[in-house]
């Protein structure tokens, strides 16, 4: 039997906070090998591997954990552990590396030098995996972590199937295998309705894990708390109350290099398909029959399934393309996208996107939803906020001029929270009424920074509890009403790109687009 | 002509704040002679005088505005100006006096010195008032305030009928005449309808002011602002979604000297019939009609009337009496009650009570309304808080427990604000729910000193606003009420007095009053 991985002492003791009284992290998953396919690639290093150690730093792991790097690269394991130990040092959010922890923890990390389409590689990776079973007691439980680019994914697939080391659990036996897929899943319905197929050729839909970051954010999966957990909000939570709700997701960043997969996604596939379909389904969702992985899909499902796809016209009427030209970030000079490294210098993809939905069921019919993402935006911000009507009567406006209405706001990131503005008297002898805050912040709150989002999904994985993951209609949904809007543009030209200089707002079009419903867009 | 008191020089300005931006005080009354019955008394000195000394300073109050003090005690013109400003120099929150503002400030102050039932007093301070007029210009206009002990006020104002002093406005002219009465407002229902038949024989109800510094509190005139100047309180705001209501005006300080007033009244008369009956009309009433002073108060008087006059038995159901024993305030030893100075040794007057009432109407029917208040207990606090009911599910109670439920507290007393309680996920990997507070602070957010509650009032009744004050219908309802348990506690003895120690939150009969209904007093 090997100990747990990390010891006591290498944990840091946050100072006392009361909130935290009583609580206890009771998730320890059985035993288990994750096996990363695309071991060397930047989000193994910057993301997957920092999440281990930090989890296994807090004691979330089982015992016997064991770690298999799978990629083209020849490295043996002693190399690729010194790889590890660099990003760690390099990317942890707890670095460096706490020596005790970092002992135990190598000694369950193993290497497997393959390309991927070579089916003698994957044989020999089951050899690897038996005998790390015999080793370290991992009782045949496999996690396998596709961090490759897309294109490799229906190779190993069929691989890990053709292996024999895709089965699902077997009568008899406690031992499971699951995989986790990154984004993106798919370019365009069809291609996602293809990659599914793939996949279920090879596994059951209960071994697959979908994953989307966003929603192993504390902010977001609190939304469904801050709804269901709490009485007062919900009777307000539809149409009758509230006026619209918007959702943006803003990025100082540019494309970072990553220009060909740029040009092929837009921010309309590397942004809305996942993350703001995502957040739309859990603002709009019916309360669950219980907080169960599959009763909450079918809710958020519902939701995508209530939004018809656009036709050509309505995709002219209510979305507005974007793309950024040279500006200025954070007083330094950036140049425009189609200046990017390997973009086409008359490229039309679409760096912001502003998008009109209408979720057409009881509760939200005729609430528009607004959608607002973008790069090279003066900063990085991601919230959804709910605007309510104005108060049926104006008591306190001698003009009748109603008063300014009242904004819930679900703050994602940076400095994840909650605010709610209503209108307060000012102090003094007039009736005047001025917009203020109540505001609640995690961080100050929980005096806890909050775990990487990797750290919950892998863990959670590993518990085989798939309610932050997407499941399979899920993902097809929500491609149907992107691919709606991209078939649209195909129809029409697009306004005069760039349209936006870098470091602002948007383009004016984008403006113009919600002032035209007497709306405006927040100030971030 | 004279100049407008106060100077700019005169005037602190507070660091600049956005939420100020745009505002402006402009609510200057008439010209305008303010009368002070009782003119050496305590109220006077300790907040009459240095509320309309803080008036001048802001440049709140009328050209020509002139001061008359009415008393025994034999004083001229000067010596009642050097007693002001020893007062403002004591009392003022803006201290020591601006000279500039004092010079002009003086200027306006008179004195006539008179026995209250003595006709020839109210003669020369008629002679007085035509003075003024004529020298400082105002105009005809007078505001009588009575500052005195209530058994004086008959006489008062009888004499002032009798003198010619308490004519209401006049046709052809704009000369008004108004009293403002000080609280105790009666006794009981029955003195309290005898003292409204005395004023109406003299005063026609729109000269009359029955004051209620309560109602000139921020907080407290804010509790209309929040719920109807905000479109989303107002629909969770019944008895759907409200469990009960507490509301609680808690005091260190025990009777201070005033030990044969007391005696009389008790803590219900003293805080329940007045205070308490008016916060509760505010946080119960429906929305009026207009902001206009008699629209306010039939909505107010509505509640009042929709409050059963409790009879004998329920007297004993829903009401507990307390009375302090010897105890520790601030780590102080303190007298109990019955060795106060001038209380009678076996006195079972009491200086807490804990009522539970009922607002039976559409809105509130089943829903309790529980008070709460007290002398001697750990510290001044009063609130208003509204607990609601759990949600409908418990999604995320595996317990099936439900989470602890929402409250909203409007925080009257001291540092002023609204705060809201709900559940929100603690971070990290499992499902922690913890009730966390959304905050908001009138002094953090406005970045202003509220003004004393008696500035704002006495401006009011200047200015002729009486939304703030209490009108003959509600008075007498609150009454019927309060005397309904009075008499009720006349057939019933109460629990052995004294029961609680000074210091502690009360008696122990009051705890369990409240837990045979399932539910707790707010920890404050």
């Amino acid at each position: 039997m090997t100990l747990p991985i990390g010891t006591p002492g290498g944990v840091a003791t946050p100072a006392f906070n009361p909130l935290r009284k009583g609580l206890r992290m009771e998730r320890t998953p059985p035993p288990c090998v994750m096996v990363i396919f695309g071991a060397t690639g930047d989000l193994t290093h910057r993301k997957l591997l920092p999440a281990l150690y930090n989890l296994a730093l807090e004691h979330l792991l089982p015992e016997g954990f064991s770690v298999v790097g799978f990629a083209r690269r020849p490295l043996d394991d002693a190399k690729f552990q010194q790889g590890i130990l660099e990003s760690i040092n390099k990317f942890s959010r707890r670095r460096p590396v706490q020596p005790t922890v970092w002992e135990q923890f190598i000694k369950g990390i193993y290497y497997v030098s393959s390309d991927f389409t070579n089916l003698e590689g994957y044989q020999a990776l089951a050899a690897t995996l038996d005998k790390i079973d015999e080793e370290r007691g991992t009782q045949g439980n496999r996690l396998f972590y596709l961090s490759t680019p897309p294109s490799d994914y229906e190779i190993i697939i069929n691989n890990l199937g053709k292996a024999g080391l895709a089965k699902p659990q077997r009568p008899g036996s406690d031992a499971w295998t699951r995989i986790i897929i990154e984004k993106p899943f798919g370019h365009d319905l069809k291609s996602a309705q293809e990659l599914n197929d793939v996949v279920a050729e090879v596994f059951r839909e209960n071994q697959v894990f979908r994953i989307d970051h966003y929603l192993g954010k504390e902010t977001v999966q609190n939304i469904l708390v801050f709804r269901f957990g709490n009485s007062i909000f919900e009777p307000i939570w539809n149409r009758q109350f509230v006026d619209h709700i918007q959702i943006v997701v803003a990025e100082e960043l540019g494309v970072e290099g990553r220009g060909p997969y740029y040009e092929e996604s837009g921010t309309i596939r590397d942004m809305v398909q996942n993350h703001m379909m995502q957040l739309l389904s859990l603002v709009c969702m019916e309360p669950p029959v219980s907080y169960e992985a599959n009763a909450i899909r079918d809710e958020k499902t519902q939701v995508l399934r209530s939004i018809k796809p656009l036709d050509a016209d309505e995709v002219v009427e209510r979305t507005v393309r974007g793309q950024y030209g040279p500006g200025t970030i954070f007083g330094k000079p950036v140049l425009g996208y189609r200046h990017e490294e390997r973009v086409n210098p008359n490229s039309i993809t679409d760096t912001y996107v502003a998008i009109k939905l209408f979720v057409e069921n009881w509760r939200w019919a005729g609430v528009p939803i607004y959608l607002r993402t973008g790069k090279r935006l003066p900063k990085r911000t991601s919230e959804i906020s709910l605007q309510f009507k104005p108060a049926p009567q104006q008591l306190f406006s001698p003009s009748g001029m109603p008063l300014e209405p009242n904004v819930l706001v679900l703050q994602i990131q940076p400095n994840e929270g909650i605010s709610l503005k209503f209108g307060a008297k000012v102090p003094g002898q007039t009736m005047n009424i001025r917009p203020v805050t109540m505001d609640f912040r995690f961080g100050q709150s929980f005096g806890i920074t909050a775990a990487d989002a990797y750290e919950r999904l892998i863990l959670d994985a590993m518990l085989g509890d798939s309610t932050l993951f997407a499941r399979r209609d899920e993902v097809e949904q929500a491609w149907s009403i992107v691919t709606s809007i991209t078939d649209g543009w195909k129809l029409h030209m697009p306004p005069a790109l760039p349209n936006y200089e870098a470091g602002t707002w948007g383009p004016k079009e984008a403006d113009e687009f919600i002032q035209k419903d007497g709306r405006n867009w927040r100030r971030l």
